[in-house]
């Protein structure tokens, strides 16, 4: 089964659009979990067994663990591993670089760390992003158009007909030829994921955004999502995960990712596209 | 003293305008050392005591190190270290993400590893880079025109006036308030780095592509040098670290780094830059 028809199977098995984000920033966590033995794997571990049956993937974001060095590399490692088999597990790692190199990153994320996907930027072209490709079964999200105001320095660049996002994703499009692309596209611009999502309707959709940085939901769900309400996958990382510094926080993170899961389908619904 | 201070003074002090790439591939270092306790590291350090006399920077791929996981990261955790303070430290990481983010990648190269410069990538604009320049003494890379063919798909994007590697250059050139900014400017492209010098005469450039990826040694020298014979180095990492897989791979390894720096004081020199 291609990633991409693994990953709207999931949603659909799931009934969840919901992507848990692992930022886990040990000066964020509860105090209290500071003195346990591995405090990053131990809060993780509690949030997933909380929000497991009201997320359809997990992104767990790279950089807060190499802030750790091997520690947190190791870390990342138990986490991943913890997660069970039938959730979308995604590297937020944002690499890409020539051929030779970008294979030892597919090979550090895909087959030592068995993530399911992985975020690439697009940069370097083709084939720096080609070695993530190789496997039908591995999902490569490619960044389109980011959530950050620096998106408009580069990405919004134009040759009179076209921007440099709207060209990425027309080149990813092309790129899908084992059903296993998509494309990072951020809440935080509606109109531009419109657009996106005109240009190539049939690339699953990441999006971040919608939490902490504020995008708007109802746009978002209305613009990323297909006819069948699939095709997307919403991030929440910092709205879920620290939503109470004390001893109920797994509890409290639980009880935010159903309301973001039913959100969702509350939108969808109204929307009539489930 | 700023970061672009300082590769000047290493590079004037040592003589040499050689970086050394580390992209330590169990795959290709001479089989014996498979046999050692840690052998990304065996390796690292014969290749450094043979190379350190000829070399001013040393790059370590980190996708190389990833690759082996935690142990990957512990390795280059030590290589890192065993270098001495008076060469410059360089992340070949091509990282970059939104502000909390980045942060986080900036504090696991810059503090948690203690290199003294990071290549990132330009994609998501300003604010994803911001976090990497506020100490003045550590460097950033940024991509602007890399080695590889797919450096045709999106970089050369042009508006008629600029292309979109041109337009990294001017924006870089901005963001260069602390003195701590350069460019990666690959070798197989050496028009092009001859217009990205032109536009950008301060800036230094990190060169790759000059060994395995056979960029020309002539043009890339002539137009990477600004007139006092620096502002620019030459990354070589294959074609000095796998010159022979036998026991005396790091004496080989020696001799191909001091032909190396010699090459290019040639070429220097017959320019009447030094």
């Amino acid at each position: 089964m291609t990633f991409n028809e693994r990953l709207n199977e999931v949603c659909t098995k799931r009934n969840s659009l919901v992507c848990v984000g692992l930022d886990v920033d040990l000066n964020k966590i509860p105090k209290f979990i500071l003195e346990k033995k591995a405090p990053q794997v131990y809060f993780s571990q509690a949030i997933i067994d909380t929000t497991i049956e009201y997320a359809a993937a997990y992104k767990i974001n790279t950089a807060f663990f190499e802030a750790y060095g091997s520690k947190g590399w190791e870390a990342m490692s138990k986490i991943v591993n913890y997660l069970p088999d039938d959730v979308i597990k995604i590297a937020d790692a944002k690499r890409g670089d020539i051929g030779n190199t970008s294979r030892m990153y597919a090979r550090a994320f895909f087959s030592e760390l068995n993530f399911d996907a992985i975020t690439v930027n697009p940069y370097l072209g083709h084939d720096a992003i080609a070695p993530f490709l190789e496997n039908e079964e591995k999902g490569v999200f490619i960044l389109c158009h980011t959530t950050n105001k620096g998106a408009e320095d580069f990405q919004k660049f134009s040759n009179g007909e076209k921007k440099l996002f709207e060209l990425v994703a027309q080149q990813v499009q092309k790129w899908n030829v084992r059903n296993n692309c998509g494309l990072v596209v951020g809440a935080t611009y509606p109109e531009e994921m419109k657009h996106i999502r005109n240009l190539v309707p049939e690339l699953p959709f990441l999006i971040p955004g919608l939490g902490a940085q504020g995008g708007d939901f109802d746009l978002a769900i209305t613009y990323a999502t297909n006819e069948k309400g699939v095709g997307a996958i919403f991030n929440f990382s910092r709205s879920i995960i620290y939503s109470s510094d004390g001893e109920d926080f797994a509890t409290v993170a639980g009880e935010k990712a159903k309301q973001m899961r039913d959100d969702i389908i509350r939108i969808l619904s109204k929307n009539k596209r489930i």
